[in-house]
């Protein structure tokens, strides 16, 4: 295991991301993100991403030096086109500007379009928490990754729901989930340990269960989070995150079309913001006063398990296992920075 | 089982919800409601509740003269005061109100506090889908029903997401599900015709798993769908119906306090309706053309189930479990009306 601070980790990202060509105001959006992702534990969204982002901005498929765009604006909606720059600066251009739309008319919504891979969904709401938002973030559509519920073939991507509130004292609210049972990091690290999966992850080619990451990529796929229920959510989030926004009529030159949706609330729209934040520490309380389950220490609330390993993060470092940071080192290489 | 017209239904709602002291206008609303709930083939949610409704107008739960009022309002949110009438009138006011407010302003958020029970979700979703509206509602809050992740002590109600959206010719997009996983209707009934549940719906007592429903009313709770994820979105939902709209600020004398969080978007936001209904059947199509699993005729996106049992039962009629009828018959003949 290699560790090292934020602060390292900072410049790491930094230098990558501008030697591979992106302006250095951008490069530090994405670096934020990215750091912030593995603050968070998200190891599956954060610096790991440097490799797969640099590749494709070598491919054309991130336009690096992209500005995302406000096409339709009124006082509580904009629509984003993003120009299929670097997810990250659109998603946090929309977080920014949905905030600001929130705290002066009570709520707005923002849908950006034409935008990449957006990273891990929870820094959105988390940003907005920190404004004293609360934000709803959506993004997700169509693809081969996960079938729908009663089908054996993949129609679906893994449309993850985020959502975030503050707290006064306690954690702020912190909900980023896959619809999927799980996300597709989870697989990829399953495929490269050989391990398998517990039932109820994916399907074979044939729809048939299996717990065998190979036969994912096989022609297999996903299956939805608590059945019937998961599925349901994952096609409202294809349309909220869709046709909604027109996402499809934004479509990069090869097709690929993708949005995100970003609901964002006055957390004191209808009482003091500070009373609100009180009844929120208030509401985690009572969750958290039932006694523990057989085999758990306590009850946590969504957003804790994130904000104790950023704690931790923060003071002990950020780790990344030997065979990521060699090829992350090799990416830094690729794109003419050494890295000791 | 006893089968009659929706319309034949119709008139035994009114006339009981009348002569149990409900206004004319308003007996019709909650009519409409019971009468869509059990079209929709949501039984549990349906006529079945004129039985409870009846006692709770008795016992003083529910005032069956209240009517909403507008305590506070901007173009594009209020806070409904529900005055503890009839949830149905009040989530019915919260609907028109919200639609009104989406179609001016391109979205509003509206609050409904002080409710009673609100029927089937669903139906909220569905009015607005038909004014062209998309439309998220919540409701829900703390209560020993369900415990939380990790938890097993009963810690938070069932906690129901509504989702509809209009399409062009497909049924409409409508999803409608409590993250528990099984609705406290299906426990009813289960304990009702002594049949265990499937595993993983509740957990007894101690916390430990059960599929025996009189653990559940033996002091055991529910669990929520999908493990942790569908606790946290029965958390998140806490937050948006209960402090976001300062529902325990409205609580009725005996401390219980309800809320319902209606978000509605124009569906023509950010790009023309027709265009868009036009995309979610084009996306419906998509989703639905994968080849159905084992066990499976085809793939059904949400809101097609309803849709079906809507249009047999309209042909048909409404059929009601003989035992239930006659305690809707002894309902009826407490009030004071005389059902053949």
């Amino acid at each position: 295991m290699v560790v090292k601070s934020a602060e390292e980790w900072r410049r790491i990202s930094n230098s990558i991301l501008q030697a591979a060509g992106a302006p250095g105001d951008l490069a530090a959006i994405v670096t934020d993100h990215l750091v912030d992702a593995s603050l968070m534990g998200h190891d599956s969204h954060g610096l790991v991403r440097l490799i797969l982002y640099t590749e494709r901005i070598r491919n054309g498929m991130i336009v690096a030096g992209a500005r995302p765009e406000i096409i339709r604006d009124t006082p509580v909606s904009a629509q984003v086109d993003a120009h299929w720059g670097f997810g990250q600066v659109a998603g946090h251009f929309g977080t920014e500007l949905v905030v600001e739309k929130a705290m002066r008319n009570g709520l707005a919504l923002v849908g950006v379009v034409g935008c990449n891979h957006l990273g891990c969904m929870g820094v959105y709401p988390a940003l907005a928490a920190e404004k004293g938002v609360v934000l709803l973030a959506l993004t997700g559509g169509l693809s081969k990754v996960m079938v729908p519920y009663g089908g054996k073939e993949g129609r679906l991507d893994t449309n993850p729901i985020a959502v975030g509130s503050p707290a006064a004292g306690h954690d702020p609210l912190l909900v980023d989930m896959a619809t999927s049972e799980i996300a597709t990091g989870k697989l990829h690290l399953a495929k490269k340990t050989g391990r398998m999966l517990p039932p109820g992850c994916l399907v074979d080619r044939e729809g048939k269960p299996s717990v065998d990451p190979d036969d994912y990529y096989d022609g297999g796929a996903l299956l939805p989070f608590g059945g019937h229920k998961g599925y349901a959510l994952a096609v409202a989030v294809a349309v909220l995150a869709g046709p909604l926004l027109n996402a499809e009529g934004f479509a990069a030159p090869d097709g690929r079309h993708w949005g995100l949706f970003l609901l964002g609330i006055d957390s004191g729209l209808f009482r003091p913001s500070g009373e609100y934040r009180k009844a929120v520490d208030e509401l985690f309380s009572r969750i958290k006063s039932s006694a523990p389950a057989e085999g758990f220490k306590e009850v946590l609330v969504p957003g804790e398990p994130a904000a104790r390993t950023r704690e931790t993060r923060l003071r002990e470092g950020i780790p990344m296992a030997e065979e990521i940071w060699e090829a992350v080192r090799k990416t830094a290489e690729g794109a003419g920075v050494s890295l000791k």
